[in-house]
């Protein structure tokens, strides 16, 4: 089968409900192969970027945070929403100077994912900067309370074998990294 | 400060709405830092499970469906949710079975992440199944319409890299698997 025969047909749209940083609609929708009808509950919300930021010395800069969806502190890399008419790099230049007070480095997009294809349309833009350093204090949002630390690279990865660090949108950063330099066959 | 000091205070929930793969609700909190107060907007769903499922010829069974979400077809690897009272590894050997007709094989837990700790309080569950024989004819759920083919791991981390895979939560799977057997410090 193509991938034209696998599309479902898109028909009406409904509106769902506005929770700010997320909203949520309704999509009719027509199985190909069966031509039975069925109503997808989807999320919109803006795209988000994360930064994996390495310090003059190659140290990772993270921060720990309080999480409401689980309920306890996750220690993460910076990140955010990319604001309407800016860049993912802005933001990213912008999230990691408000959450953490590094600056500068050399940018590149390490890669670009589907946080949950199946009900959200959003993307997430992975940065890798390197060579930051800090020179400013943090200017967290409003209603952000972020401790900031660093760690090196094999500390990083200790952590995300340990699940230490087990914020999916994080280990997805981490793995661009690795599918750049590692080599999956070694099972 | 310690994660205490980060931890919000948590308060009165309240329902959102019921969109049946997934409901919202709403919870009261209190910055620890100010004191004043925040409503977060949560998700929750059941606990999801996804398998890199190696063959007895060392390929990687993958599946390509269509995504409401990005209203485009995905080239992923099986999974689903977990079922009331039903563990990760029965829902992962489950949703291999019906998904690609693939049985068999040694199990073992690649490792747990959290989908989104910002807003949902599920956990994805990543198995790793080795040695699979496709034995069966696949059943999808009615509403699921999925191709089933295969790939080598180099291939797949090639995939990985350019984008052709880039659902968020198969990175992670691909993740967990490079955080054991790769090096993260070879920028």
């Amino acid at each position: 089968m193509t991938d034209d025969d696998l599309r479902w047909r898109l028909g009406a749209r409904f509106p769902g409900h506005d929770y700010r940083i997320f909203r949520t609609h309704f999509v009719e929708a027509e199985n190909p192969r069966t031509g039975t009808s069925k109503r997808f509950s989807l999320i919109e919300s803006v795209d988000w970027v994360n930064v994996i930021a390495l310090t003059t010395d190659d140290r990772v800069v993270l921060v720990r945070q309080y999480r409401a969806g689980v309920d306890r502190v996750c220690l993460e890399i910076p990140g955010g929403m990319v604001d309407a008419g800016e860049t993912a790099r802005a933001a990213g230049i912008r999230e990691l100077r408000e959450e953490t007070g590094y600056t500068g480095g050399t940018w590149q997009e390490l890669g670009t994912s589907s946080p949950n294809p199946a009900i959200q349309s959003n993307r997430l833009i992975t940065m890798l900067a390197v060579g930051v350093e800090r020179t400013e204090d943090p200017e967290p949002d409003e209603g952000e309370v972020i401790e900031v630390e660093t760690a090196t690279l094999p500390d990083v990865q200790h952590k995300l074998r340990t699940g230490e660090i087990d914020h999916a949108l994080v280990i997805v950063a981490f793995g661009h990294l690795a599918f750049r330099v590692g080599n999956l066959r070694a099972i």
